[in-house]
């Protein structure tokens, strides 16, 4: 059994680095705060006698050797980065179980077969600079690694830049070849599991996305003198444009997810029609058709409401990653270790991306979920009770030395 | 006649300062590109022999004496603020305009019988801090001081403290009661004079404003894990909103206006639902009972929105000003300068508001009109004719001599 308290401990005191006032964090991907976690973590890997690799786009790997020379890694993780307002368990939970396990490892002393490893992530949260997932993305080369360095956030400052700014551009090599099976504990992130009572979710995969950035282009101009039928108004089409997204998302239930995250309307002024709006789109679904036909139905709705209200555009895909299914070994290696614990159990979809949809491209993956209160995440008052964190860590446990071996 | 070049190098001169890559001006009210504006104003007309005088708003006020000292003032002005992105001719106009009538006066050493005053009123735009009109609104009693003064804008700072910033304010009493006529030369910002050919407007009046702030909050969480039927998603009450504006102007023509200028969302994540969006409504109409219709309307619309999405909301209005009509005979004494001037003219209604509307509250007001290109203004390309300005200059001249007799 893991040390509840000791997970729960270390969970607190990386919270620290970026609290926000209303008990979330902010430390967003490769800000000084992310820095900041970064150092913590290796710290305490260190103290546990691993060695610790990090690539060249910033994932860091703390290594526990196994008796077995020959044998690949198990290995578990998730990500540091938060969103601008989000909470002290997504992300962390996993990355701080996987170092639970090596801990428990050590103080018990046990030498598995073969070796663990311990993984952070870079960029999971994808809010600065989209995509999400983008560690676990290049390291699995879903994503090429120079138009990842290549992409800004808000501010123009590219990852390439801002990487070197943390001083976590690594040299070591990590292949994904080297894995042999990966887990990532997770809060559900969603209200299933509150809602049906149930301590651990075995995810048997997650949504695909697509994510775009929609730039309208109308005519900037006086909001009294312009007649209505006279306008270009770019936030009209904006508005439309969000509805649209919604009506097709809603089309497609019960998997369809469909979010306007961020608008800027330029110039920005209270008297003035918008004469341009930038605008993110994010679309999710479970059935690789549905996510297509999504995606042009979207594409669609733009064309039309911009010829009606005479508007250009500009829609650029920043994300698109099919759905993913777990491997079935894996997953089944979770619900056993669920059930060895007497843990009450389900399977369940992911809605959010994970570092594991990717993983589970080139290796075995799976995850582990444990509920969050009122399905909240992405919000600063995220909330997981100290018994399911517990529990999912003891899970994770169970199955890494499963699939490790003693 | 006036100096057209000589008024043209003014109007360049004066759009110097904070001149934008595209050709237009951003000199928001209270920064320091304002004071430099001020300044500049003032220094002109010092030269003309010009007595200055600025009241606690900082409204600049600059006086040419008359041969009788029983006599009102005629006065002519307008502002020298501008938008974000603002053109050269937006206020500035009208205010050089009135220094050139004075430059002329003085040229062929003509006295007038009533002292001729030139005014720059602080704020007109309000873009920076709401409502617009607010130096005109101060002095003639239409706004009150202390509340004016505790306007903020969006980081914050006070009308009061950027007042001292740059040290505007004065403690000269200015009094309507002073006011014989008072002309306002303008950019129509409309496209109706350039659609008809036509040289000169005769405004007879503008439209009302009712200007609000609402806050829409929801819950902030995933946007993928988070079904759609559970979700408080602010943006959607935004965009909803936005279309019932526009609806609602649409059921209010000819004379309805419906403008969402600005919106902020919060977080502003591409993967997160939006948990507050913040958004200015801008609503105008010709027709009192029209305009207090349409507001009552759009409160209806946002408590509907907001109940079937789970939103909480507060409607803030920032702005509340009847439609005004022009004093007669200050009207036909416009029309009468251009029909001398034999220039093309029609009378014409103001979408945008103007300082007259204020002023003409208090003492007899009209305004003087010239097309500008394709009918738009607040854009950088805001566009006037040198004719146009000399035409538009002159009938003011004109309308001066006639108010103020020689
Ligand atoms: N788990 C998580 O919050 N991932 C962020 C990427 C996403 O938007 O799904
Ligand atoms: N004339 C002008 O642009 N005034 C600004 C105030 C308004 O929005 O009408």
């Amino acid at each position: 059994r893991t040390d509840s308290d000791r997970l729960w401990g270390s969970l607190m005191e990386m919270a620290k680095l970026g609290a926000t006032p209303k008990g979330g964090v902010n430390r967003q991907a490769l800000t000084d705060l992310d820095r900041h976690g970064r150092d913590l973590f290796i710290q305490w890997c260190r103290a546990e006698g691993c060695t610790i690799r990090i690539d060249n786009i910033g994932n860091i790997f703390a290594r526990r050797e196994g008796s077995d020379p020959t044998a690949k890694t198990v290995m578990a993780g998730s990500h540091l980065d938060s969103q601008p307002t989000g909470g002290k368990y997504d992300g962390c939970f996993g990355v701080l179980s996987g170092l639970e396990v090596i801990r428990t490892l050590n103080q018990h002393k046990i030498t598995t077969q073969a070796p663990i490893e311990v993984v952070a992530w870079t960029n999971e949260e994808g809010c600065r600079f989209p995509p999400c997932m983008m560690g676990s993305g290049v390291f699995s080369g879903v994503l090429e690694f120079d138009a990842m360095m290549a992409r800004s956030d808000a501010e123009g400052v590219t990852v390439s830049d801002a990487l070197d700014a943390i001083h976590y551009r690594g040299n070591d090599e990590v292949s994904p070849s080297e894995i042999k099976t990966y887990f990532e504990p997770h809060i559900e992130q969603g209200p299933i599991l509150e809602d049906t009572d149930t301590t651990i979710g075995v995810v048997i995969g997650g949504l695909g996305q697509k994510w775009f950035d929609l730039t309208l282009t109308g005519l900037e101009a006086h909001a009294g003198p312009t007649p209505m039928h006279l306008r270009r108004d770019a936030m009209m089409g904006a508005a439309e444009v969000t509805q649209a997204l919604n009506r097709i998302a809603n089309a497609h239930q019960p998997h369809g997810r469909g979010t306007v995250g961020c608008m800027t309307l330029h110039p920005g002024s209270r008297n003035v029609i918008p004469g341009q709006v930038k605008m993110t789109l994010d679309m999710r679904h479970w059935e690789p058709e549905a996510l297509i036909a999504m995606g042009q139905s979207v594409a669609t709705a733009v064309e039309e409401i911009c010829q009606r209200h005479g508007l250009e555009y500009e829609l650029t895909p920043t994300a698109d990653f099919a759905p993913e299914h777990f491997n079935k070994m894996c997953v089944d290696t979770v619900r056993q270790a669920a059930e060895q614990l007497q843990l009450s159990h389900m399977d369940i979809i992911s809605g959010a991306g994970h570092d594991a949809m990717f993983i589970g491209r080139v290796a075995p993956a799976a995850m582990i979920f444990i509920p969050c209160k009122d399905g909240i995440s992405h919000n600063e008052i995220e909330s997981a009770k100290p018994e399911h964190v517990h529990a999912g860590c003891n899970v994770l446990l169970h199955a890494m030395l499963d699939a490790a071996g003693i």
